[in-house]
């Protein structure tokens, strides 16, 4: 398995040096999270990844966990791992102050998830349902509600899921059959199955907080009739746990990967259940927290494509095979390391321009994420909300897609050994697989975008995007060394609004347009988004070499990762735009029953 | 696990309306090979594949195989489904008459390959290996070899193998250890280790027969010194065999897929070996079977990407969800069948078109095979043999890269059903990722093409190509429906040729050229050799349409799939171009230490 290092430099340089997250910390008020407080919860944390969770990601893979009678053992040393994540108070890390939080900003929670999932995604899905259910319970509980379940869960003592997908629907969320029958005591009998939940059922923690969307017995048809619902485990009592709850793991699945991470069938017989926030409003409560989420799935394409990377480049640099074209480079040894062989090196480099792409990505949005959370300025938050509502589809698909054909490149570049489970390589590519899936598939995250966002804001949410590029390149118009990139950009980010317009004019005949664009859309949007955020990392290196500063081996690598994205990745985008502009027609003109021919 | 159905109406599309293998099969002499009996073959090769060795795909992945103390045992119904093959004769089918076989023609052989590998991969890599094994003997061996060897190996009595790869070896056998000593009877001893030995240990044969790669000890460095031994598991003895032979199994790999296929380390400790062919001429030996090997690797993305296609076409149309953006199309039912959502047939037609075109790829090549082994003219067998060097290495690269997308697209119709085991969606990926790695990975496959092949040849192999395109073009200039696509193809082919032109001039300044173009040259290329199969069965469904023969449906599929091609999926040639073009700096300009900063 490749020792996961957490790659504490290029996030230093990201959050110190490209988006200024101190000075953003600063206007926020987020007075704790002084650069010093930061450096070490950095380290910290890097510490606790590089120590505790990657010696127990492979063995986590083959051991998976274990389902009998109902409950469910998680691998060797998780159990333990998890402890130390409490203890060392990482899960209350972003968490509100009011409830046992540290208060810390949700972006540097944000880079401790990343540590966290690059090290071990498997065990990594624990922490991350239980602070999907923080959210919800923080945003839409009441007091009572706050006080029983969030305390306990940002402690760590209970952990929580989120109980939405059916064995019938996921997607489609409108057809649930969950039922919640009103109780004398204001509570909610429960009944139903659901699939796909993971973490429903696991040794880590004393109790289990289950979010259900179900129905209410009067409740209007499709997704304005579903509600949320906490459904505990064991139901709460004094300051600990009292009675065992009508809710139970009826198996586990056996996946591709996320092995160790325990997906649960989960059976509501009648269990008792306490509605949260308004009736017939649980949809809504669910998508309040969505761009978090799908910012964090998005960053599993991020974390796995960084552990892929690690190993990657260590193996190119042991493993001797050929001499390069140009004649021997390690005359002295039987063969030359593959890294001499320009191949080898498009691959690291796809793979190097995609983690440090996606990061910076991640990163921008989520200090987007902090902004509307804490800002004084009503405009300021409605400006990044609507950055976030933008740029979430893409983190989610643009990552997942991206993170998994950088897995696989890092599993190609092994060559035979990259098959074997031993080096740990194929585990990435499993572990990553899953990520284009969840939390909303990548061709509802296109739909999401192009749909909801780009169109259904009249292109508005796309302008303020775009905005940015286009006032960014103005002002590096002249630049010395990036003229020629920045044109570039900027004649991708102009295609870019007279392509929206152009499915825009036709969907607005046919709906279907909308559809047969999105995919390639999304992926076209996510490579020019990459490309303004890859020059403004250029831009910040070059200023550094000029200047003298710092560790000029660093920029330069910096500056040649970003000269390769813009010949070798961002061309992509041409293939993406004849899809687009291809329509709807070469998709739906056959009879469905003719695809089975 | 998706039930495999053969695609008998596409295989015979193919071989009957655009190829003409009935005039090809009568004029190469393959009497035996008539419709009524190629037709007889196909149908009872399929029940074969489909009641035999489809059912027993998923359980094999979950039981994979089983080492103790040397001993390999196969998963339920694996060894059973082997003596049904050699019973029916499969085994035999396209091997010479001279020791026992059918001398039917290698393209009818591959074709029951595909349906094989399609309904299980890990299985057929026993009758593939024991190919590999048969050709080389038949190719090499003496007279006496063949009496010994091929003849068993032809009964299916005796499998083989090839064992090339040692653990610090692959790519570059010019590196090997182990070493052949003369004995006093004419014998070698064979020492040393191989890994990654497919079939290397098994319990379905009453013996094995090895095919190694070793050096003797006054061999020349490098390739040029490497000899091909037969190491029997068993030496022959009679009619059967007799003393067991110092060769053994120490483990086998876990892997990412292909699971129940033995994947070897296999030990010789002073074994018994044959000497066959010419002293250090070993791996010419090899290259001779290579062409025929990689086209049947190339074919496990077409086999796994059609089941992949069967399984998600038939989930598109039973999962219901969500309703068409253009209104509900089974309003009786929740939801609409998914096959209704544009981006669902994106991922259906994107499989489709890479299956059915690289279908035709494969069984064009079959046929130059044929051409090529069978041809009383010198000048055809020529030209046969430069078409099957030119389009062997795409054939493995291209074929095995689309249809591993193919693979991960008919997961992601799945959605979340697609990773878990039971759907069987994710093992096909898993058995596919294998593909693009073993058999000379694909990197090496794009410098054979680009390097050797291409620009060994002063562009003769691929003029000789394209000039077959051109022609097609002028004569299909003006048809009146596919004018457009033609005009497209023959700019390609047109651009195909200039491109080469460019990498070579930069070649002749710097060798790293080559290795940094060549992938992506290798993909351009496929995707216009595609463009050129599309047309060419488009053409044919056209002309049938027009004369109002046969089934209308399939034939109006064919065009509506040629157009998604066209419109969809060629237009990636823009960025493989881009790529090529943007030449070796961006690659080669940092130092490799630079890569872990």
């Amino acid at each position: 398995m490749p020792e996961y290092k957490a790659p504490l430099r290029d996030i230093r340089f990201l959050i110190d040096e490209v988006f200024d997250y101190p000075a953003s910390y600063a206007a926020l008020g987020a007075s704790d999270a002084t650069p010093d407080m930061v450096a070490a919860i950095l380290e910290e944390g890097a510490r606790f990844c590089e120590q505790v969770l990657s010696p127990i990601n492979r063995s986590g893979d083959e051991e998976e966990c274990q389902w009998r009678d109902g409950v469910v053992t998680t691998p060797k040393g998780f159990k333990e791992a998890f402890a130390q994540y409490v203890e060392g108070g990482w899960n209350g890390l972003a968490a509100d102050p009011a409830y046992g939080g540290q208060g810390l900003p949700h972006s540097l929670g944000l880079i401790i998830s990343e540590m966290v999932a690059s090290a071990n995604q498997s065990w990594a899905m624990y922490p991350g349902l239980t602070h999907g259910a923080m959210s919800a319970i923080h945003a839409h509980g009441t007091e009572e509600q706050k006080q029983t379940y969030l305390t306990r869960l940002t402690e760590g003592r209970w952990t929580g899921t989120m109980c939405l997908t059916e064995p019938h629907c996921g997607t489609d969320l409108g057809i649930i059959k969950t039922r919640a029958v009103p109780q004398a005591d204001g509570s909610y009998a429960i009944s139903g199955t659901k699939i796909f939940i993971s973490a429903g059922e696991h040794d880590m923690s004393e109790n289990i907080v289950h979010l259900v969307l179900a129905k209410l017995p009067d409740a209007p048809a499709g997704t304005k009739g579903i509600s949320l619902f906490i459904v505990p485990k064991f139901l709460p009592a004094g300051e600990g746990i009292g009675e065992r709850n009508a809710v139970s793991c009826g198996s586990i699945e056996h996946k591709m990967g996320i092995k160790a991470s325990a997906t649960c069938v989960m059976n509501f017989d009648g269990a008792t259940g306490f509605l949260i926030g308004e009736a017939n409003k649980g949809l809504n409560c669910m998508f309040t927290m969505m761009n978090h989420a799908r910012l964090g799935t998005g960053m599993q394409g991020l974390c796995l494509g960084e552990a892929s990377y690690q190993g990657a480049v260590r193996y190119a640099n042991d493993r001797l095979q050929m001499r390069a074209l140009t004649g021997p480079k390690a005359p002295d040894k039987p063969a030359d390391p593959i890294i001499v062989h320009p191949d080898v090196r498009r691959m690291l480099l796809t793979m190097k321009a995609f983690n440090e792409g996606n990061r910076a990505l991640a990163y921008f949005t989520a200090q987007q994420l902090d902004i509307a959370h804490r800002s004084d300025s009503a405009e300021q938050r409605e400006e990044a909300e609507n950055l976030l509502a933008f740029l979430t589809p893409i983190c989610k698909a643009f990552m997942t897609d991206s993170g998994l054909e950088a897995t696989n490149l890092g599993m190609q570049v092994f060559g035979g050994h990259g098959y074997i489970r031993e080096w740990g390589m194929e585990q990435l590519v499993r572990d990553c697989r899953i990520a284009p899936i969840y939390e909303g598939t990548n061709g509802i995250q296109a739909l999401d975008l192009l749909g909801r966002k780009v169109l259904g804001s009249q292109g508005k949410l796309l302008r303020g995007f775009t905005k940015l590029i286009h006032k960014f390149c103005q002002a590096q118009a002249e630049h010395p060394r990036f003229k020629a990139q920045v044109a570039e950009l900027a004649r991708l980010n102009q295609q870019w609004g007279e392509l929206t317009q152009k499915v825009g004019m036709a969907a607005m005949k046919n709906p279907d347009e909308v559809g047969a664009a999105a995919l390639d859309y999304l992926m076209y949007s996510g490579y020019i988004t990459l490309a303004w955020l890859w020059l403004r990392m250029a831009l910040v290196a070059e200023a550094k070499l000029q200047a003298g500063e710092g560790d000029s081996a660093y920029y330069q690598t910096k500056l040649a990762t970003c000269d390769f994205y813009f010949k070798r990745l961002l061309p992509r985008t041409e293939a993406h735009r004849a899809a687009v502009e291809a329509g709807s027609d070469c998709l739906m003109q056959l009879p469905a029953e003719n695809f089975a021919l």
